[in-house]
């Protein structure tokens, strides 16, 4: 299809298309004539990518674009690339805006380790960025003097753990490894919304549970 | 104890103190002399849930004054105070942000409805606050070629009941109605961020268990 279908089916304006096009996001089109090119389907799902990271991820183009190198990078294994999304994207807290002391910092540190340890998880450690961004959270907490519970943590990310199955089960669901690789850093962008807002219809619940006459 | 006090105890400088009184979001101290006033606890501990609201939350000064006039108010009971942050709190995508159109906000609204039926949730509506920021990111999810599953949804709805629940019960080991009602709005900020985080480990985790040789 021509740019314009592109637009058309993907809802996406022209002068954004080129945009991503000229910042190296979306991969050029087989070019057909001196003034035209040819799109194909994976264009349409890249997009989708794009928009996912950087309208609903709020990324800076440079962080999308590393990340869509993760992406399209043939020698990373599959988990590797299927954790693009959740290594490469910028963290819920970004450290140096935390404002968190050294102090404070080394003890979360040493906590987030502690459960590491205890979940037996050992894929990312502490220093990897989702562990770096877990550390500046658990910090924030302990400043405004609201420390974390160990219990209340594992029990988080035991729930955590079985989503992150459902999850990967859904990312199977997608027919080949590119479109598994696409779809698992849109879905880890685009869940997190969901995720929040059911977490808040649940908390409205429980407490209408527990102390609505 | 005196304003220099609190900033020290605190960590927060005197001039942003001083906003804050000026703003309203800080109650005065009891007034000493023309120029002194004295400050207790509670008002130490509203400035942690002011920090937590405004630099944790990114929430505008405006909204914050709001959040603390359902923690202030008596004549709310105890369900609806501890759920002014669940149900103040700004969303985490703004509807009006959101780019979905009518026809996708339409559906989006009836499988968020068929969601809390099934859920047996009646406390919030689609139309409460959390209810439209689900509502958003359940549209935006759709118009990005990625339509939620309505079994994937209920999965993440029932770990968020059991967070919900443990996250009560840590609610309740406040000493008291005022001290739990501020921790409520503290924690459902704060713990945003620790929850994504553990979400984006337990990706990793589970990646590499599936598909690391």
């Amino acid at each position: 299809m021509r740019m314009a279908q592109v637009s058309e089916h993907s809802g996406v304006p022209i002068a954004t298309i080129k945009f991503y096009l000229r910042e190296g996001l979306l991969p050029r089109g087989r070019r057909i004539s001196t003034t035209q090119a040819e799109y194909g389907e994976e264009h349409l799902r890249r997009l989708r990518l794009i928009r996912a990271l950087i309208q609903v991820g709020r990324m800076p183009v440079a962080t999308a674009r590393e990340v869509l190198a993760a992406v399209d990078d043939e020698s990373l294994s599959q988990h590797q690339r299927l954790g693009a999304a959740a290594w490469a994207l910028p963290g819920p807290v970004p450290p140096e805006q935390d404002g968190s002391g050294p102090d404070e910092t080394e003890q979360a540190r040493r906590e987030v380790s502690a459960l590491l340890a205890r979940l037996g998880w050992q894929a990312a450690g502490p220093d990897s960025p989702p562990g770096q961004a877990l550390t500046a959270a658990v910090a924030t907490l302990a400043r405004l003097g609201y420390p974390c519970d160990a219990d209340h943590l594992a029990l988080c990310a035991r729930a955590a753990e079985r989503t992150a199955e459902a999850e990967l089960d859904l990312l199977e669901s997608f027919p080949d490894r590119a479109a598994q690789v696409e779809a698992s850093v849109a879905l880890t962008v685009l869940y997190e919304p969901v995720l929040l807002s059911l977490r808040r219809l649940a908390h409205v619940e429980e407490s209408a549970r527990r102390f609505e006459d």
